[in-house]
């Protein structure tokens, strides 16, 4: 965990306080004690006037405008991918800092991609708006970097297994009444998927794109490549959603360039941080089943589980607002630069 | 579908009758009007003396003994790998040919590994038993073929969602009840699973071997390249159960010798019998959604879904039980040359 050691206490806002990464944003910014004195719980207009405890103090949200940002230093989004691409640059334009977690800037050259512990500097690199990975592709990537730095990286494919929290409280209650409607002989109705989630295997996530993926596909393929630093990294991806509450699985499938032993490719897991390894399949213990791919391949094969609301989403978005006051990256880069100038050079002379 | 005329109805029994492929099997045989002047249902002494209905008829089940095989012509064991083991060469000793669900004799040099569509001619070598193979690799195998034939494999990836009716009845209950439980709030038991397959995904199948996979993982590498005629296939598999009642689905991802479009795919896919391409994600219409895996690659990634009980094991052993009526295969390969020699060549001179 970084240390976060301020020079004072900031005003944070929370944008999409009342949905399931929100919600949990506002639980790992309390749990990690991140230096607060003043937490703006921010919505659309429904949700607007909603009162939500948080640490035991009831907090209104309000309606989420450009001038909601007046005087906020940080503000952490998750409220959808339209209401990030309007008010995120009217929030950066106020000096707020806004690490985003839906998909409108992920792509954006002058816009960090950032997994806390993958690729941390790129932060300092901000404009403004720093974003946070899709939950498929956050799972993947620290172990994608301790084999690229350990290996190299030839080939990687990738088959998910995603919980349907990651569609939001709308699919949970969906698979719910799917379930129900199974132990009480009901017939199955569904509005959120396609088809029925329950008992079913869905290779539909997000929708498709000309190029035969869906987007979700596509977003680990081209995330992945730009967090990793790997512009033509290649690696496939089939995106399926289960019926499965809580946390997405993948099964990682890895040609490296230079040979590795699964008891090497553990050692380096274990050294990630934020990567616990339970390889012991004979005693069932996985989620992390590491296993070599054949006898004469450079290679592996590994399953690889994480809560996708938790680290998925909201943690590493308080990571990456830890990281950016711990190296006071707070501002933009360019007036950061221009601070230096302006100061002969003097700041941080080490 | 094979054309069955037999010069006489067959003495046929059904091992394992009383289970969820036993059953399947029987009921395919009537479905495809398997010529037939008796069938004996066998199964375990805790089963014997059950009554089960064949086209409104009640037949009595008898226990499998050796001697039960006495007069059949053809047998289909779907009873374990351990019934197999012990009574299939008895019954071969007997002169009946066996064609074999189970596990126990896919990988040995002298039983042949059949997929009807695939391997059809291999039927022919059999020494009085032919083995039918996991349904995993039931369902891979013949769009790999059509693949093979076109455009060569280089390197096979496959990650499976497999329903539970693969483990069998109990496993069945035990999704239901765990289902069951949800709904009523109460607490989640597991007996056949080593964890609650409910709302899970358990990269466990069968047992772990020494070289890291499970068993069933190792099934499909070995079924496959034994059934494809490719001894040295490059193929990797991550086997996982996911809460699926029937009907396993499988991610495939395909690196080929020469390139392939998903368009030409699609129309190879739709050329191997048995195969029905479902290929219209945008409509939401997929199984078998193909899709190109990169733009600098050979490669095509897809997804299969099958029926684990119907083709996954018994269509396929009665179209075995076809193939090898309509090709007069009945007799062991060694008996049949044999009969040549004695008649001087004069059998089948055409």
């Amino acid at each position: 965990m970084t240390a976060v050691t301020p020079r004072r206490a900031l005003s944070v806002a929370v944008v999409g306080a009342t949905g399931e990464v929100g919600r949990k944003m506002i639980e790992v910014l309390l749990e990690r004690e991140f230096p607060m004195r003043e937490l703006r719980l921010l919505a659309s207009e429904r949700s607007a006037g909603r009162r939500l405890p948080v640490a035991g103090i009831e907090h209104e949200v309000q309606v989420a405008t450009p001038d909601a940002f007046d005087g906020v230093d940080l503000a952490l989004f998750s409220a959808g991918g339209s209401v990030s691409k309007e008010l995120a640059p009217e929030a950066a334009a106020r000096g707020t800092l806004v690490v985003d977690n839906s998909s409108a800037w992920r792509m954006d050259p002058t816009v960090p991609l950032v997994v806390s512990q993958v690729n941390p500097a790129d932060a300092s690199l901000h404009e403004g708006i720093i974003a946070n990975p899709n939950c498929s592709t956050m799972q993947l990537v620290p172990v994608l970097m301790a084999l690229r730095d350990a290996v190299g990286i030839e080939r990687v494919i990738v088959d998910t297994y995603q919980s349907v929290s990651g569609t939001g409280h709308k699919a949970i209650a969906e698979l719910e009444d799917q379930v129900r409607a199974h132990a009480e002989g009901r017939p199955k109705e569904h509005r959120v998927y396609p088809h029925p989630i329950a008992f079913n295997a869905l290779p539909e996530i997000d929708v498709f794109l000309e190029n035969g993926y869906s987007k979700e596909e596509w977003k680990v393929v081209m995330e992945s490549r730009k967090i990793l630093h790997l512009p033509d990294l290649r690696l496939s991806c089939t995106a399926v959603r289960v019926p499965v509450f809580y946390s997405h699985s993948e099964a990682v499938h890895v040609e490296t360039r230079d040979p590795v032993t699964p008891a090497e490719a553990r050692e380096l897991f274990a050294g990630v941080p934020g990567v616990v390894v339970q390889d012991d399949p004979v005693s069932h213990l996985y989620p992390l089943a590491t296993h070599a791919a054949g006898r004469d391949e450079v290679g592996l094969a590994f399953w690889i589980v994480s809560d996708n609301i938790r680290k998925g989403a909201a943690t590493n978005a308080v990571e990456i607002a830890e990281l950016v006051v711990a190296n006071d990256w707070l501002a933009k880069a360019s007036e950061r630069r221009g601070a230096v100038t302006a100061h002969g050079g003097g700041r941080g002379s080490a």
